[in-house]
């Protein structure tokens, strides 16, 4: 067993539940009956106690074990996973997200989310695997016939099985639709929905392994003689070994692990090249209509995507929890402000502290963005006023490219800064700080490159209700500078965050002219720059209504109480990010306003 | 033997050395008689050969098998390693930054600072062990005695012993002079240069291996009853095995070596703790005069710290090496500007380019800096002129800090983009790119933290000849906007830097304000950030500067031609990086002129 650094804390939980959001308005929908708001807290505080008592000391392992491939093309996995995952099961924690009816704990989704975090942020390779379990069976829940879903959502939301979701081929990684997997009817079968799939998909990741004994695929292949791109993919339910009517083993179903990726990181978690009917052999049940896997696999994407979102922050903040501990405790050189005097623990030392600020600021206004969505999402699913649940879906349909991507490459400058913060050890493997670093880094690739989050932000999402719900997201922030235009407490940052959002709207302003004028190539060249900076807009208002509750709090507790102390961070956090993070698009504006396109109209040959 | 991916053409260097600085004027020093300007070209296409052919093919050996520690006490590394060794040796590419007098190669600063750029961005674990050879040589021959200078100046320069930097004890990082090695007089000996030495050193590169028989340690120890603090600290020559008069080698010198450190990445470079005297017979030899052995490591320290900014450059440049060849074979998703249209090669789409960009500027431009330093220090140490050499001088100490700090930080996030550019191949270790991130991010914490730079620029550099050497960089960056205000083409780039610089000149008057009106802590705590925006002004002159001369020689060419095609893609990169990457400073002035303290206000335990 390696050492179990996992040391989240619950309050920025609580003060989410229960003093920013109005929690009450979720929970008085049919679908949250069962909840009370008491007991939300007290699921992530046994959220908390399952990423320091059960996810936390197996997180070493999956890196330095791994998953490990074998000539027979098997997979095994460390013995803390397969320990981890039997208590898992045993709890209910493989489908704390999905609804009941087949076994899941039917948590709002803003909560799930926040569990998602606690959980990647003690073990990532390791939740991989029990996140499949939960979106690859909403899929089927979603699209699956009756018989599908008692079959396959009960053996995945009760961890019997895990999932996977099987795009990426070798020559069709961002470009879904150019996949070449096949399907071709069996026509040998009673069953019309049966189907031969054969192909090869890679970068599966959890692909294979020996924690349960089957896995249950969701593959997109193209039905024989459909038509080409991804209008023509079908969705398929493959499972690696057939599952009988009765729920039974049958045969294994001719799929085969050609072998697993070498990474940076996330070493416990396989991703498999996996080779569907070398044989002619592997069966497919097909998911719903044919020629609609791409809308559905969208579904399992957009979920995946806040997925990353909390995933990128687990690692985040608990990249910060190592170095914020490490800080008060290392000692080392004087203070800046007294050369001549004794040596004081670093966190003392102001460039720690602006390291510091950065993680605690960015980890705590990403939690904030990411339970919105989850919250909104709540709305859309179950509030009756359609307009009101409509409102809410766009909004977080809105949102969740900028989570995606925000978080993702935030998340990774504040691992960064940790590293640096801890110096030295930082790099060593005796801290877990550079794992944090490498299984971060691909969250910012998969499940759609950030890239294209920002064109899926300007290209359909900013588009929506033809413009007017990016418009309301921007006209909600200048109502709210408004609003509190004479809070003397944050007025330098309200100034900030009024003068961030009119340069925002100025570069969309200036992406509608570029499609007149010929230059429409400036837009997803200044996509992912627009894209932070939104994100940094929202993020700030965010944040800013978080430190006006904390203030508010603040005047009602002792300041050296636990919770007084909580509240004192909180305001700060609010201020540093609108003075020291805000700012950075000013200087993605100054770039932008210049509307430079030599990186285009250099010729290839140059680089 | 793992994949060799080293691939860096000539052309950028051939560049520096033919067209934008004027090598002819250092290559008249007595120092550097037998070069003349052809050779220097040569002599970079024989490097790259060796990074091709030597250094390269041992990359991945290096970090997969890497250093290994054996249970009694001694490291070995890959055969790749042993090999390449070898022929390094053979060829005199062990000291091509030496003096000839002991064996040295000789080559001017500024070459030498290219071909280190080549050797790390070919095999950065491998090159510490000969870059070592040269380091510690140059101190012995900077201070030592003849004798000491015979006996291990030959064996370092000819790399029959590497060396090492023993400054870092397991309570003093950062904090140097917190040191405990402890050294006493070896009363037995006739030679009064013999102490005793006792204690422990962490973080020891190339601290041991199998490549040579001996290591000859540079130690920084406290003669007993010296004062604490730096300015109590002594320098010894400790070999591993000691040395006899002849040159022969002697007893084992007690020197244990307690581990290696596993590390995120450089794992062929054996990073050791070792104890020196645990049986009280380990001998060392003074270096100099007692209590001067700080001046002589910073003198050792500064050369690493342009070391440093050549091993993070070469690796930037061989992730952006590596992300634009595949860019051009990948063939992946329809263009922006044609949705329906064929799959492109990837370097097609904008954001890629948007990466590359970034990848080919700041390399270019760190690439100019360095050499510069390099160049003003052939004048310093070389010119007759002392006022012109005192001011090669200083301006090359202003340059250093920002050359090590925005290398390496900069440099990495060059590697990130690189990895994304790639996609999903760029996380897996089968490309080359996830190796050179976790090789990097040591470059930002050793030599002195990014932040000790900073420091050292704010505290120690830009106060030199009181302030005029820092006035005089900004000035003749005002001299440079002025003079070519004319200048149609880079009309917009000149007008940015003018004001970026003028951002930076109003931030340091401001620093100066902290110090009278009690706000000190404001300086280190915008220390990093200030770091970066001077470093961005002086790298967008250089890149300005690079444009010019490209411009100018592009009427002359064939723009079809090899040539035409690289000034065509320098006159890009110098606006690019003045359009793109310059406009952060104003991020940064917008942050940095809000003047708040959040971060050193908010009370320690809101962490």
């Amino acid at each position: 067993m390696g050492i179990n650094y996992f040391k989240r804390e619950a309050r920025d939980y609580q003060f989410l539940l229960n003093e920013h959001f109005k929690m009450e308005d979720v929970l008085k929908y049919d679908a949250f009956a069962d909840f009370a708001i008491d007991d939300l807290g007290m699921i992530i505080d046994e959220a908390l106690k399952v990423g320091r008592e059960v996810l936390g000391p197996a997180n070493q392992d999956g890196d330095r074990e791994g998953a490990v491939y074998h000539q027979d093309g098997s997979v095994t996995l460390p013995k803390s996973f397969h320990d981890a995952f039997a208590v898992m099961r045993e709890n209910g924690w493989v489908s704390y997200a999905n609804k009941p009816d087949f076994g899941g704990q039917g948590l709002p989704q803003g909560v799930a989310a926040l569990v998602t975090e606690i959980f990647f942020g003690a073990n990532m390779a390791f939740s991989m695997y029990t996140g499949f379990c939960s979106a690859a069976g909403r899929v089927i829940e979603n699209y699956g016939t009756d018989e599908d879903k008692e079959l396959f959502c009960t053996q995945l939301y009760s961890g019997e099985a895990t999932g996977t979701m099987c795009l990426t081929e070798p020559d069709a990684g961002s470009d879904v639709g150019a996949a070449r997997t096949k399907a071709v009817k069996d026509t040998s079968s009673d069953d019309p929905r049966i189907y031969f799939i054969e192909g090869v998909k890679r970068f599966i990741s959890c692909g294979d392994h020996d924690m349960t004994e089957n896995v249950i695929h969701l593959v997109l292949a193209r039905i024989e003689g459909d038509p080409e791109g991804t209008k023509g993919l079908s969705l398929f339910i493959v499972p690696k070994i057939w599952v009988n009517p009765d729920g039974s083993l049958g045969e294994p179903n001719d799929v085969f692990t050609a072998g697993i990726e070498h990474k940076m990181g996330v070493h416990g978690s396989s991703t498999c090249t996996l080779n569907f009917g070398e044989n002619g052999k592997c069966r497919g049940i097909i998911l719903g209509e044919p020629r609609t896997g791409m809308p559905k696999m969208f579904q399992m994407m957009n979920e995946a995507r806040l997925g990353c979102g909390m995933q990128a922050l687990g690692l985040a903040a608990s990249a910060y929890d190592s170095a914020r501990i490490y800080a008060k405790e290392r000692v080392q050189s004087a203070p800046f402000i007294d050369r001549r005097g004794k040596a004081v623990p670093i966190i003392q030392h102001e460039d720690v502290r602006r390291m510091l600020m950065n993680g605690k600021s960015v980890t705590e206004a990403v939690r904030a963005l990411l339970f919105k969505i989850g919250y909104l999402t709540d709305i859309a699913e179950n509030d009756p006023d359609e307009e009101k649940a409509r409102h809410a879906e766009h909004l977080a349909d809105l949102l969740l490219p900028i989570a995606k991507s925000y978080a993702s490459d935030k998340g990774f400058e504040v691992i960064r800064d940790s590293i640096q913060a801890m110096g030295g050890v930082g790099y060593c493997s005796e801290f877990p700080v550079e794992q944090y670093a490498r299984d971060m880094k691909i969250i910012s690739i998969w499940e759609g490159t950030n890239y294209i989050q920002a064109l899926d932000l300007i290209g359909r999402k900013m588009q929506l209700e033809g413009g007017k719900v990016f418009q309301g997201c921007l006209q909600s922030i200048f109502d709210f500078t408004a609003a509190h235009k004479d809070d003397a407490d944050f007025a330098v940052d309200l100034k900030t965050l009024f003068k961030a959002t009119q340069s925002v709207g100025d570069v969309a302003m200036r992406f509608m002219g570029y499609f007149g004028d010929g230059r429409a190539q400036l837009i997803p060249l200044a996509a992912t720059r627009f894209q932070d900076s939104l994100a940094e807009c929202i993020l700030a208002q965010l944040m800013l209504e978080q430190g006006m509750v904390a203030r508010e709090k603040l005047k009602t507790v002792d300041p050296k109480s636990a919770d007084g102390i909580f509240y004192t961070g909180k305001v700060a956090s609010a201020k540093y990010f609108c003075r020291n993070i805000l700012p950075s698009v000013f200087g993605r504006y100054s770039a932008l306003t210049i509307e430079d396109d030599t990186a285009i109209t250099i010729p290839e040959e140059c680089f």
